[in-house]
């Protein structure tokens, strides 16, 4: 099989061919060990062996991830590549060690989302026929692209005079804010000096590059469930108590929570179900929510804030509540140090025809949770943008990305990470 | 001075002329006591002998009593009366000791309502010249007609063949659910056999006579503060414990506590009053409110019930809330046996075209501790209606009473008591 | 076959083993039409010729029927009786006529519902092998017994000698409210002199019957969609339309509808489900609900203030709202004479030991469509209770009922519709 | 009399003695205009006749505006002061020509607050006997001490060698954003080519300043009142239409406006009122409100939506509302350009110890409206803080100011003009 670099944008089709959710991705962990064989690593951990595995968030029950285990088992993906990565263990790190020199590290996303794919001609996957085989899924936020470009950085700096130490963590469970932390604590991040890591598009175009985004929302998931006590609503109303009004009551005042003086705040309760017939008192009620600051003590703020409103609501309907936390990530900024490496690099690169500084990034990204880590350990770490032309936004049935896009994706980070050896720490 | 059953319509416009609101009834107390002395009768209880002082409820503080009290010295009222109503103690009881018999009981209400009586010269009052002469206060429910027949019932029977005793009591603060229980346990009620008490108008004419209500209203005021913690609505709104949205939780669900299985329930948030600026978080909100039920025990769940969710809202906004009940009334209902003595005797009588055997009350009366007082010791009880026509609502500008109706309520509260007599206990 | 009175138990515990829900009863259908033919009776409706079609309420959508009418074919019920209750159309009209004399009807309830029926060995249809075997649905309400007394009355009544017209109604979706209205006005009850219908149990012991009740509410069942325009909930929350938080104000203040001075109501939000994630705006939410009142007036007074709050609400979050009335019933209780004329044959009757007057329903039953119609046109109709020994409560897993309960109602009902075409109307 | 900056502390000190409240500041403006008349200038215009009567806002009614003008009147105020400023038309507008060259604006607010001045020995103002002699009011912000630099400022310019126009804007109430419109469309405003204005303190300390300040808040003061319909709350609460409960249900989701991604918002009901007793449904209730938003955009789509709130909250309750709009500002920032002339000028300053380019305001003032005017004529505008050494916050009983600041303001303020009248427009 021919270098990734002449197959960045085979690749990535295949990968949008097969997109899995959080905690789901078997069969992309499968194709990406394989290719990570034929590059030729010093070291590849699989599944359990790359992560901690108490530090998962949002890992799903076991029968919503066996389907895709035994799917993965039906195409083929070898059982040693399973039994690592069952139960809720996906993902692998790959290490290049090449002498004396930096630990760079860089961080690649690799799930998609439950979402249909359109099936519209004008839509380019369809057209070409690489739309979703997985019904209800789709990789509509361009972390195929994400895993072309992290396989064909790696070729890159192995043919490189690249020295040091190279590790690339294909990192699960992004969109749900599952698996950063225990990536982030799972060994391999241990004395990297360098981290990056890069997203698609983003509303920016083929030929920009950001060279680090700052103000990522620190956020944390929760579920909440309300317990009350059943009671037939026409006979004896009294005799419930009623986990709906309790809901009502936590839901009205939790967007009500006061803005705070240090900036941005948000909340949100997203889904609701509940009770089971229209005559009897609801006995109980589950919520799904989030919390999201400016700053990660701000989120804690808002949180704190509905967790108290949730406890109120609860005792004011004689309801008990369990609000469990999710998953989470902090507010980390990019090093402006690094961005700067990045901007010199990208500025000089064939394609690139427009450099930012930094934006605002204004959502959340679990790999907040490595920078953070590389950030107390005195490393460094920025988070950049490769731009690519979308027709439509992200987490939209018609996302697509701009295959060309791919090549630079490559390019800024093969000379960014060669950069920081040539830097040395 | 003429007998009071030829000035029974004279004594009605005075006590009009001079309404005195609940504790404040120092004038009245006074002419009450001048009445009593002229007809003679072997004991008058003033104020604070008449009442157990810690059973009051709703008593104003003392800037509130002492205009009315500087009011009444100024009108001309005797200096021992005012030091026995001072301080929130007005009323009075006369007892008539007749030799052996039944101890027979009259209550009396008293007070007037703060409203501002109509100056429409079509309002008879005004017309002839009785109309209220302290503004903002006014007769509209008409106690001062119920004060004449009192009055006029004393007289006639102590001019009857009545053997036994009949104590006559003046109760204060009906309006606001304070005097009732205080004069229950004044200690003049104690071995009462026959308690009555009536009510004019009630939207029953001149003419009809209801022999006992039941169903009255258990209830209980409250006035409830929540106390939070001021900020700047602009720069800090975070540092505030807004009592406005714990006081707007409260409200919305106390509207909402669950209808019971057993009956009838109320629950109302008549007025609130807090916040200093549209630009400060407010620190302190005050409500008053009430519940009620057709039992006494529905009126309890729902201040329990109450009690719970301001709990509740005000911890759900870091705030401090003390609710207070200012008064309270049980639910008791007119005992069968009594009201088949008053239809009796109402139905022989001049004047009186309709007899109804009883009606549901549907409102609250503080004379409900008094009847359940004389119950549980054996005794027998009846709150009666006696019809008047009047032109508006009780409660409002115009609000006016029949004085025809007056002679037909001496007769039948007197024939009552004396057929008690007559039956013995 | 034997007669139908030597099989009440076995009929009786046939029919629970085969419960089947409001407008899927057709199995239900097919044996009760096989029974009528082995009576033998003048006239038998099946499904759509015994009901008004547009009159049905509550019918579920076709994914949910069919599977039903599938398993009631391989069951063996009778292409022609599928046929014409296909789509949503069960329930059987029998019509025996028995020359000059009153029309009288009687209708009997024959749906289950959907509850999962106890295991427990100690549960007697468990030990003794007639449970449930529609998994998840059971017969806790005793409308099994109620088919087996239904058909055991029509026998009765062929061998008795009863002149006039006896129509006896199987009518489908009692306990969704939704086949009253239809057989009402399917055109049998016309000209109806007298209808009775009957309930088991209701906390009444075998050898207790009640002749007549009273005071069922009224009753409407709702379901409300709330629409507004989901948005990304970090990243712009106020581009959204928040249908959550219009859910959560409308049941706040649905709760909060005030109590009306009429007489008792009720409003519940008894399901709600909704929304996508929680970092997404909620775009839609589905509410079930229903209201009641103690008079059909006081359920429509609660339904129009329902829909007030509903519509506000919506305004308020910017989102649409489309509140559909799923079904409902008024509130119609039993003639005193025709108490009487059951109070009279009752007290007759071997094994009752004690004959009620009346009770207060205090639920909600769609046979008052049936009974509303009869008394319009200058019929009289009667809901009498037949007592019978059930060790829980109806709607629980573990309920059953007295089979020796069975020939009581027969027996009530019989005398009783005999009487009737004594006194001729 | 000597000249002013001699007598900066001492004139400070007499207007902190006699604090005026918003449109109320008849003495205020009386004294103002004998120091004008002392120093000598080209043009006074007096009240009405400095401001657009029909852009003032958040006028008081006549019968709070009377007690002041009958207190300067008796304080001497001239008649013709006073007939100038009736009716809430205080404020004056000095005009100084010197020939060709720039029209330079210098905006100056002059009313106090109304809070109680602390009465602690250790309180400056009460050990050195210039506290407030009018009870309940305060210069609790140094208005007072804007006064006099106002007036020092105008006595320097004077004295200088500055060419061109220089206007000095005594605005009226500034702390109910009540004057800033009706100056800004007065007419003197038209023209200017340089706006300064100044604050003292805001937590900066003596001996620094800050060249500009940019985001302060848009801002919209509100009040509303809902009207429903009154009822006996007992009897027939459904027969009210309760204004407790759409104010309540407002309250909740006026909080509850969801954050924008556009930047800061702010909203806040910091006063309620209304209802008039415990059992009776609540007729009528008033909020007092605000909104803010960082830029007037912003504040515009929260006032937007916090009315669709409240019209919602009433019509769920069967009410009228009507919210009124009593003041507002828009948000304006200081120009860059003006600021940096701000700053060189105070680097060379005696007694100026650090100059602060600019900080964030967060907070309104309404000078924004005179800002925003020159800046859309083509001028430039910046608003300056001149640091003070005040013991408590702005708006405590206990705030002071450090009369040395004084002298710096003027200092700042006028050399600033000068350099303006150099630099030519």
């Amino acid at each position: 099989m021919s270098d990734v670099r002449h197959r960045l944008s085979e690749l990535r089709r295949e990968f949008h061919r097969h997109p899995e959710p959080g905690w789901r991705e078997f069969r992309t962990t499968g194709r990406i060990v394989s290719e990570l064989e034929r590059i030729g690593v010093d070291e590849i951990a699989i599944g359990r062996d790359a992560l901690e595995t108490d530090a998962r968030m949002a890992v799903p029950d076991p029968e919503e991830l066996d389907p895709w285990l035994n799917r993965a088992r039906e195409a083929g993906v070898r059982p040693d590549v399973l039994e690592k990565t069952a139960d809720g263990h996906t993902g692998v790190v790959a290490v290049l060690e090449r002498g004396e020199g930096p630990r760079v590290g860089l961080r690649v996303d690799m799930d998609g989302i439950s979402m249909r794919e359109s099936a519209d001609p004008d839509h380019r996957p369809t057209a070409e026929g690489f739309r979703s085989e997985h019904d209800g899924y789709m990789h509509a936020c361009g972390h195929d692209g994400h895993i072309a470009i992290g396989l064909g950085t790696l070729e890159a700096i192995k043919n490189s005079e690249f020295t040091g130490t190279f590790v690339v963590f294909f990192q699960p469970a992004e969109e749900i804010s599952g698996g950063g932390k225990a990536m982030a604590e799972g060994g391999y991040l241990d004395g990297v000096d360098y981290l990056f890591a890069a997203h698609l598009g983003l509303d920016n175009p083929t030929g920009t590059v950001v060279a680090g985004i700052e103000k990522p929302l620190a956020m944390a998931h929760l579920t909440v469930t309300f317990e009350g006590a059943s009671a037939h609503a026409g006979k004896a109303p009294n005799e419930g108590a009623n986990a709906m009004q309790a809901a009502a009551t936590a839901i009205q005042n939790a967007y009500a929570i006061p803005r705070h003086s240090d900036g941005m705040t948000r909340v949100n309760v997203g889904r609701i179900e509940g009770g089971t017939a229209s005559n009897v008192i609801a006995e109980e009620i589950t919520l799904e929510g989030e919390v999201r600051g400016e700053t990660t003590a701000l989120m804690e703020y808002t949180r704190t804030e509905l967790e108290r409103v949730l406890y109120a609501a609860a005792e004011m309907h004689d309801c008990d509540v369990t609000p469990r936390v999710i998953s989470e990530s902090p507010r980390v900024d990019s090093d402006p140090a690094l961005r700067d490496l990045v901007g010199a690099v990208a500025r000089g690169l064939n394609g690139v025809d427009s450099v930012v500084e930094s934006v605002e990034f204004g959502v959340s990204e679990d790999v907040t949770y490595l920078m953070e880590r590389v950030q107390e350990d005195g490393g460094l770490a920025s988070y950049l943008l490769v731009g690519t032309d979308h027709p439509t936004n992200h987490h939209t049935p018609t996302f697509d990305i701009d295959d060309e896009s791919l090549e630079i994706g490559v390019s800024v980070l093969s000379d960014a990470v060669l950069e920081c050896s040539r830097r040395r720490p």
